[in-house]
């Protein structure tokens, strides 16, 4: 039997990405949801809560105190930052696999964890374990992972575009601006009164400039990559919609007679999830709505020195649900696309 | 083999209907698209035009005169109104089975049909034998059928949400109100000022109150129900969104006593994609998004004599190319929602 | 000097009703501010709040309990419904005029607000003095008014639409039907999750069906012109804008030879803030944002019996404070159009 | 009489642009509008084709041919590029002061000119005396100006943002970067399939990355402050709204130790329409709607040595009718304000 049905768990399924989660679940050939837990909703069935699942979930939330979790091959966490690191522990000593889609994981250093979370880390001897889940970045520490740190939306998109340019030393480190746009489902289906229709409706604005808890997590990843932190300056926006990112990223080509597109195309070369679109074409959020796609042009404008990338995403799927799946496949060895096939709803 | 390959080709693959239409056929199970036309695109590849199916379809557009639509199984049009009819008696002749998306085949009277259309209708002596693509009111003529004229956005939800109630004489044939409001991807994709975002974002209205295209066509398919004539009025609204249709109905109660939930949940017991939603909730668009199903709601307020339904769809899907392929699925014998069965996407 | 400057108060001057008050009044030629009062926001600059007023309002917000209100020539409560109805009675005794933009005053009888508002009514001495706000049908009472019940947005908009026909005998009370659409800023700036862009955007939906706090509001107003109850259905729907109300209105012609367009033009001929479109226009919202206009269209479908009338209000100005400021002119003897004559902003 | 009435007219009056300028100048204390032409819709009131001005401008559209024009004070020429330069010359030598909303007289240089717009420019004569109106930083060349090339909406945002760094010389003139954002109405009132609800809604992208035509305007302008040509990068992106213009401005500090926020303080202390925010807070497109005021903040994120400069305007008036209006009152020795004071309708 190549592909065994998968018992999977998924923690914390009320918001935008539980519900995410159990919509690429629910069409997974290989996974079964058997639990989904919500201390505020126990009893009551997903649908009711949820009735875009209306047919697809049958299931009813369960409180996480009583839910089966270890009997699961894999727990998700859509919860709030610092819930997964307190259950992580337990559930790794069951044997069973984590990936969670919050931030507890992301940051290597517990103190950059503390200083932007604002609480001590709970579990530090587990960060060291943890792959980060940026799938097409780190996929040979992803097969049989136990943890997995699924990335930010933000931080998605930013080093999808930024990662091929510093691996192949085509920009400088310094001077890498990263100015990204959100749909107002990035920030969670929570009751502020800053995310009200009447607040972002026909309205832009730039927020977190002083400094967004991605930052961190985006320095990291690139420094990986670039051997050194690179200095970066990172600035989201609010986009008066309910999904997508964009990302326009620039930087300082190191020899203007590189050939960027094809720097790009090669390295995304065999990559089912990432579309390097034709010179002189940029994308648009709604051509990956509901997908996993990432979608990125790159251009050097008026032949100067520096490079403009334009990444989008869908922050719900690749920026959150979707990459967590493939995170899952890569795990379990299953095809990467697995349950993640489905075309974009356009328009 | 039980599900063998049907070949089907689409006339006009470069509008809303027609891109919907790639998208479901290029996940259904038991469909190759052979072709797809464009005078205006042809030579050049579909996802060129249509970013949102790269590597999702691969083909190009052909000219609609050097395409050999005559070999497919099924040919569904997505062209504006008036340009299947000159072309769908070739191919029955070539038996291929033909689905209309547009309102050629929609009226069975040549008379009422050049009266709202403007024009002489080319194929009067098809419109007998034409079958009225309601999937849930018209299955036993769909059954081989080899000419399908699929159902205006509008007069789905509608007839969805008064059909039950005139087919069991609850309510009266006067004075029904047809309250309906569209998402903007219903009036299709063409470059008309008053479609702009400049035009309809932020604000709504009603239009067509005069007569709307949709009046003949819903009254025809309520008459054949009711057993006559129903007294309707219909007036159509634009709300700021892509896609998604609401119809609010309001009719009188020819005994209030009824149970007019029961009645909803009876009619429409076994049919996949109609969804009858428990007493005190009502359907949103957005939880339909995408999908072929309908979500109904009924209510008498205050106890009144006044019988209130809302109805929403997809406008694109159910209201389109979703019915369309449920369709096709009846004609060929299918189950009906064979490439039909994704979630929506949601929020 | 014919218009001394009036000294007026604003209650509850954080919501978009009180902001939008704060714009109106700031712009008045013959009234200032002299206090805005929130408990929460108690010393911070109004500009600091609402950042759309700086340079606009330079005061600060008071304590409730601080403010000198008693000083004020008039008092507006853009509060929770059950505010003020605790302290107008004091202002009025002290020789305040208070305009009530909330529910407080609407319902004449205390047993019916008691029903909709689930509490006790606070002052139900005062019910029969207040003098309800919907300009045009009350004019005579409101000259000298001391207290003034201002209508809701949903309200405003069904009773201008309803009211000329009702008064003139040219419906019939019975089957009346009001499907009103309002932008999310209706429901005011309270942090709940089902105003959330995420929740609202790209989205459509009927609520209230069962009984929507303005129904009870309409039906006392209707009956006043018609002379006994309406059988009326109100159902209310959300709309993904900021701001508008659009309500289509349904009713049987009593005559059908009725000039319905005539009607309305004579009834309305020298209200400066209703435009009776002509004959074959349908009004938008957008083409009376952020104005006290109210503009409508009446037709007769089909030449059937059935009336359709479409109204569109801004929910914020001609549904709240637009109409709070008209009132206060009424009251002071004011035109009353002062500070009311912007144009919209459009588009 | 210190404020004699002006006699405007309009050419070009049935866009976004003609439609602003005639709500700002129907308000102006000292301006009647005395003509508004429009060849396709000559003899039309110009309330039938934009009903959110019934009762506020009362004129019909003339052809331009017969619009007596030279009569006029001053000329507002709300058209598409290439047709003011055409008529300017007449106007001028009839003693008509000039104001092009468009881009005729922008770019000093005849063969940039042509470059970017794709034909020889038809007045060359006339560049040298052309005014650039950025009226903060042209005003002394504005007093009595004959000729005013209003700016772009794109450079009047990104110029507010940068020019006070450059002329201070806190930034260096190599690797400035403007990410700027603007809602559709930008894109004019033009029938074209990319600006429809159905392509634009609920989406974002960025668009002429390789080079739009406000990229030389810019540089000109900065040139002008900076005294050489500045390394400039300027990606435009399209918002799901329909108006306001944010730009996110990053450049290199020359010393990381310059107080910004009150570099930009200084330089705008006295301008009535640059409002400088509080350090910490960010702008937002609607807190600007509808009004002439350009927002800005300034921030130095992690003390690093990039600069952010968040601007906000509203493109259809800062960015075109407002600024023109602002230019107007320079020109003939009224207060900037005058007819600019209303506060934005927020939310």
């Amino acid at each position: 039997m190549p592909n065994p049905t998968l018992k999977a768990g998924v923690v914390g399924g009320t918001g935008y990405t539980g519900a995410e989660l159990l919509r690429l679940l629910s069409a997974h050939p290989s996974v079964t949801v058997t639990a989904v837990t919500s201390r505020a909703e126990a009893g009551q069935p997903v649908a009711s809560l949820l009735p875009a699942l209306r047919g697809v979930v049958e299931l009813a939330f369960t409180n996480p105190e009583k839910a089966d979790l270890a009997d699961c091959d894999v727990v998700l966490f859509a919860t709030p930052n610092g819930v997964a690191m307190h259950q992580a522990a337990a559930l790794l000593a069951a044997g069973v696999r984590v990936i969670d889609l919050a931030a507890d994981f992301r940051l290597r250093d517990p103190a950059v964890w503390a200083e932007w979370y604002g609480e001590a880390h709970a579990a530090p001897e587990l960060l060291g374990e943890a792959v980060y889940g940026l799938t097409e970045w780190h996929r040979p520490k992803l097969v049989d992972a136990r943890l997995v740190a699924n990335p930010g939306c933000y931080p998605t998109a930013v080093q999808m575009g930024l990662a091929p340019l510093l691996e192949a030393g085509a920009i400088t480190v310094d001077g890498i601006i990263a100015d990204a746009k959100s749909g107002v489902s990035g920030a969670g289906r929570k009751a502020a009164t800053g995310l009200l229709m009447g607040e972002v409706g026909e309205s832009f604005k730039a927020y977190g400039v002083a400094g967004h808890r991605h930052l961190p997590e985006i320095r990291q990843g690139l420094a990986a990559v670039a051997g050194r932190d690179p200095e970066l300056t990172f600035v989201p926006h609010l986009v008066p919609m309910v999904r997508g990112i964009e990302a326009t990223l620039y930087a300082r080509a190191t020899d203007p007679g590189t050939d960027f597109q094809a720097l790009f195309e090669t390295r995304y070369r065999d990559e089912p999830f990432v579309d390097v679109l034709p010179p002189g074409t940029f994308p648009e959020t709604r051509n990956v709505r509901g997908t996993n796609q990432c979608q990125i042009a790159v251009a050097r404008p008026q032949e100067g020195s520096t490079v403009v990338v334009s990444v989008v995403i869908d922050n719900l799927v690749k920026g959150a649900a979707g990459q967590a799946v493939q995170n899952m496949n890569a795990i379990f060895g299953l095809p990467e696309t697995t349950g993640l096939e489905a075309a974009p709803v356009w328009p």
